[in-house]
């Protein structure tokens, strides 16, 4: 396969695989949206080329640690890659596993936070639905919603912190597989293309034994109506003002 | 008590307890999100001075009835007085009653959509919990979320609707009595006091047996930035310039 470089725009670089799955926006929304202390420990759940994880370590507290769980031969290969590339092995490790039985890789309670991108629609639903990487990045191949948000559940302490994006189609299945492991939802923000459209992506935010309250946040909008991305947006991908001037 | 007589602008006027609760924009955002069809049988539970079951029929077929429910001596004279008032005695019953024992009142699945502007706040949260109408339309006194779901369900008819308005905080809670008695969410509009400000109320649609699949759709802007309604707002008002010309 022949390998793409992408600056990150914040001192990182990220390996692509242009044939396979390439990170978009919503790991970048995700990665911002996730909220660290110091001290956590941070499982990313199906990491693909580690595109998280990487962007994870610029937000966090310096002795936070984040462990990518990836279950493709290629994208396990391409994050240990963009690990070292961005000299983050203290950092960040990559096992390579199923997070159907994370559970008993990391054994219960093992983490602060988990975060998760995982695929948005069902297996057989839309266009793709082959074995490609691809596909398993969008499609429930390998893992559908229950076993994302039931293994999350495992592996976290009481009082831990799952963060997800997702499609705001499946938000009542979310909040239903969440009430069967004590997982309560806590924020959501809905990630509108324009202000004045249906939002198509979900931030959520859930801690494991939390007491029910969410507090639904105002909208994330990408695109001015001009077509540009909104200064919100520019500030998290760090091309803000702010950031140039530094 | 001193009654005081509002115009609601769409040839319906509306006797109202100015010591008691007045309705607000939330029953008339809910009766302009309630979709009716021809023959409908509906339920208003709670109806408070009947502001639900008169806007309801501006928008309704000419052959849709609508039965408000209010348990509440004050209100429930109101409503009937209301319901006399725009002569649409043969268009709305008014029913004196507790919207718990509603199954038992009307039978099961006595209706095709039923309709619920509930109380939003906890028994004890907030400022007011005594025992007053206006504590009772605010806080869950005589009725909490999952009463209301509940008998929401067993007097619906199966692929039977239910549009209701609550706080976007308890949209978790929502989901989870709902999915004790098959209500599937099929539909959410969170509005905004302003563009870009966090929501603080949700109108929801469900459908008794209906499939998962949650359409979140845009959202609902209250005031431009300047203070005054958006033009959506002032065409549910009917106070649009379409509306002026007629």
């Amino acid at each position: 396969m022949t390998l793409r470089l992408d600056d990150l725009q914040n001192g990182y670089h990220l390996w692509q695989d242009p044939e396979g799955f390439c990170f978009g926006i919503d790991a970048v929304l995700l990665a911002h949206y996730t909220q660290l202390r110091k001290h956590d420990r941070v499982l990313d759940m199906g990491c693909g080329n580690g595109i998280i994880p990487v962007l994870l370590t610029r937000y966090a507290p310096e002795d936070v640690h984040v462990t990518g769980l990836e279950i493709q031969d290629g994208a396990f290969a391409l994050a240990q890659k963009n690990v070292v590339h961005n000299k983050l092995e203290d950092r960040i490790t990559i096992r390579q596993g199923d997070l159907k039985t994370a559970g008993t890789t990391f054994g219960d309670g093992a983490f602060h936070v988990v975060t998760c991108n995982p695929p948005y629609w069902k297996k057989g639903s839309g266009y793709v639905s082959d074995g490609s990487a691809l596909a398993i990045a969008r499609h429930e191949i390998l893992c559908d919603l229950e076993d994302v948000i039931t293994s999350a559940a495992k592996v976290l302490k009481s009082k831990g912190r799952f963060f997800m994006i997702h499609s705001p189609e499946r938000i009542p299945e979310m909040i239903r597989h969440m009430a069967k492991c004590h997982l309560e939802m806590k924020t959501m923000r809905l990630i509108h293309p324009y202000a004045d459209k249906a939002p198509t992506m979900v931030l959520i935010g859930a801690v494991k034994g939390g007491n029910p309250g969410l507090k639904v946040e105002k909208p994330l909008v990408v695109y001015e109506p001009d077509g540009t991305y909104t200064p919100e947006v520019l500030a998290i991908y760090g091309k803000d003002g702010q950031n140039e001037k530094n």
